[in-house]
């Protein structure tokens, strides 16, 4: 089966941050692709990745970038899929706040779904309740993602009440 | 039909950003529904909404709210459901900064899809966007609305070609 | 005797920042109970928490979260209690801004007691400040404490007057 | 009956933001006094009235200031009551920011119980709260305002759904 | 003549603030265009403006856009031509910093030369410097022009002597 | 010969940071004292300081503080004399900004002269420009210590060409 | 007698915000001068004003600038004479963000003795401060200044009295 | 043949940062100069640099400065030449926000052509775009390191194919 979901980020680097999105993608069984695609260095490649995804079937990009991050804007303008931005708090960036602005602050027309700075796995997550919305199988697999989710802090309450 | 987008806002001073979201939900013919739900002041009610919603036959959410906005987070932690936060400019917020970011870092596990201060036109579209993964009219709209975008640019680009 | 303070936190990994405030319980004698609450991966037992605290003895509620903090706020909305808010400069935060602002700005009609980043010790002496206005012993131990204080700050004068 | 809570301010002109905490003390039959103290262009005076406020029945401080906004932890430093402080977005304050944090940062030992930036409605709430941790009438009280704050919601969601 | 500088803006209401570029040519004598490119609503226009602007004469080219503000980064990625970058504190922008870090943060490899939020005036004078590195006729009427702002600080001055 | 110059510090841990100014009143030969003056743990020391410091033959205050850095600020309300408010990055301060803002932004009447985070050695030299307005002497030496900034900036341009 | 004090700004708009510092001057009969001199207009008149000063008789100088403010820096970098900073919240400055950073953050040798945003109030009593560590007549004046302050807040204390 | 860039900086300090812009002085086979020039330490020798620069063939100034970073505007003011102005996150400076600000907030009349923080590869590559609005030569050079740019991320891209 071919991939659903598009991994993508600016520059190798990010690597360490977007693989969170792709253990997501493996943990609920979503068939993915992940690469390097750059806005500044590889303008067309980022052209041509946007333009024809929908065409091989992704449902989904997850674009991850630091700094004036215009990754996810720009592949955003190109496709009419939805579009997850990850602002990644890369060693050229103040902090975060650039790459949130420039990933977070799209004007009309043209929405990116930002998560948290350096939130790859929010962003595989957000890709798997998007894709749960026509797949119920899916969602059933999110419920048993977030009771897990419940049950880990009870744990760790019940051993913290031990603790005192 | 019943309503398949959610619009929630936790004041109803929050309606006039808020119906953009609407107005875009009218123009793609997406059945949707629209009220107040605060999660300060009525927690009962949103934990209500957001438990009930996906029965009900909610697909996505929109949740905008401003301050310590807390709605748009809390509704995802109890749902499965995709949500999108929308930080408003309320008149409690410092330059839309707090909106901002007590939507935007949500911890590892619960993602909310955030847009830009104020824009909950993006939102809708973003909504509509989720909902074209699984309806290829509403993604053949999507590509009209976008084409609509760039004509306009383009007389607006005439127009100005005539100034100079 | 049963606990009067409430100590909770979003993670277990806040318990070294607020464990400062348990410290505090226990220099001035003050039953308290700490556990893990999170509002995003256990909103139920968020909302039976911050319902049941009142009738089980608590007079002040301590929370601490990082990031997007709705945990003191959503916790405040529930209660009639006051709620004290600390700001926790967690490892998703982006140096405690987002933790501050989402925990600080609550909206009119919900009022967080918010201290300090970090600051779980304050949160302490602020919750023993609120006990002792209803207990004279209280009152005559935050005198001492704050003389502690005075004496400490002249007892470090006196030596580095010795230095110079 | 003489006043339990001090509604203390720099200067007379953030009368207008303060005086939302006097008609909370009104609404709860909360017998309070109001005056200008400024920590720095009356010292003498601002530490005479944190000095002698317990002595005089005081239980609970709000202190409003902007800019290097120091009366809040000034008092605080003085007395042993709580001290709830209220950033005041003043003419002279760099959007708050200043009010804020010259407020909020507080050091280990000297807390201040800090609300939103003007929001003097939430300090008088919080004070409410805590003079209700020993008198179980204002305890009721906050309910039913917490009862009326969730109608009102409810009221302008009903109204809202006529809209749609 | 041809155009040898290339003045875009990613909106048509941004052109109040680019227009005092096309001042600064007018004054200087340097011909050119000004039209209107949308990174995000005219993805491919914008591709092929900045594909073709050198082969068409263009030696500078004035990028000017707000908020999430894509379109001097990415035409500076395109073409090898010098870009100056205009953040632009449109409606949308959150006081400018979103402009100024999408614009000015761009990563190793692709520069874009930043001015001063608003500043198209500069953006203008800059261009003028950058082709007067090979035109001694633009560098004499530059240093008119320094010798004008200079002579214009003297006048005022000499009026505020007057004044005291 | 008694002292012109008084440096104080909220705590001693400031003290690695205040050093630079005593090591300035040392190449300057000028009188000086130093000691722990905390505003919030120690308010009545601080009064008494500020109030006698004049009457002892102190000319300039030297004060250094972080986080809520109220001690410059309220020592200024205090005297009459100039005070030198020196922000320190203490470790419970949000990179300096909390304690660049308490101290740099007060009221109209009681000015603080704010220099540099951390910047204890330029405070040192500003207190010596202060007194040097009335001693020539100083005047002398404060030129040969600019004469010996440019020297050494000489010298490393010096060495750097013989790099390259 | 010749001016003392020098009173300077980088524009003649900058006039409403330093006259403020004019009034104090003539307040305290502390003989001044103002005047506009631009580091980035006029960069020789700035040179000359700054080397000029001293022998002029000029024993302070107050320099105000806004955006990118270099003035009152690089003043302080060619006299030896103590230099007061005023930030302008100019038209072209970002909230003022730019105008304090760029005179406050001053590198280890160079002081500039900032006060607050637009205070230019605060620059004439410091200015007055600095000439009263020799003159015992400004201090007087200096005292009943701050005698005044104290009896106009207490003023507005007794008509609050009333109001309550 | 003599040095068409100046590379200049305020420290030796920044040194690591600003051999950047040589190496891609080299790297294009550029001739340029470096050296240390304070604004503020050697305000006679950056007035002489900045005057005499054009004159001795230098048509681009880089320059590199942290904190209140005042000399690339300071040589902006002086000469006619572009001055590209890089913000160095020096010691001195608060995360990069003061360099930055100080450096791009210049008024009308004088630009800087700002960089991104630490960014003085940048620099050296506009300064080399600059340079080839007048020469082919250079033109394709920077067409070749666009061209290698885009094959390095396309080897990361092949690289990651092979890992997932």
């Amino acid at each position: 089966m071919s991939a659903v979901v598009g991994i993508i980020m600016g520059s190798k680097s990010d690597l360490n941050i977007m693989n969170d999105a792709a253990e997501i993608m493996k943990a609920f069984d979503v068939e993915f692709e992940m690469t390097v695609v750059s806005a500044h260095r590889t303008p067309e490649r980022m052209f041509e990745y946007a333009k024809q995804a929908a065409d091989r079937g992704i449902k989904v990009i997850i674009a991850g970038a630091g700094g004036a991050a215009h990754l996810p804007g720009m592949v955003a303008s190109i496709t009419t899929l939805p579009v997850i931005g990850v602002p990644v708090k890369s060693s050229n960036s103040i902090d975060g706040w650039d790459s949130i602005l420039s990933i977070l602050q799209m004007p009309n027309g043209i929405p990116v779904a930002t998560v948290a700075l350096n939130a790859a796995k929010n962003a595989g997550l957000l890709a798997v309740q998007i894709l749960a919305t026509a797949n119920h199988e899916l969602t059933k697999k999110m419920q048993a993602y977030k009771d897990d989710l419940r049950l880990k802090v009870e744990e760790s309450a019940a051993t913290m009440d031990q603790v005192i």
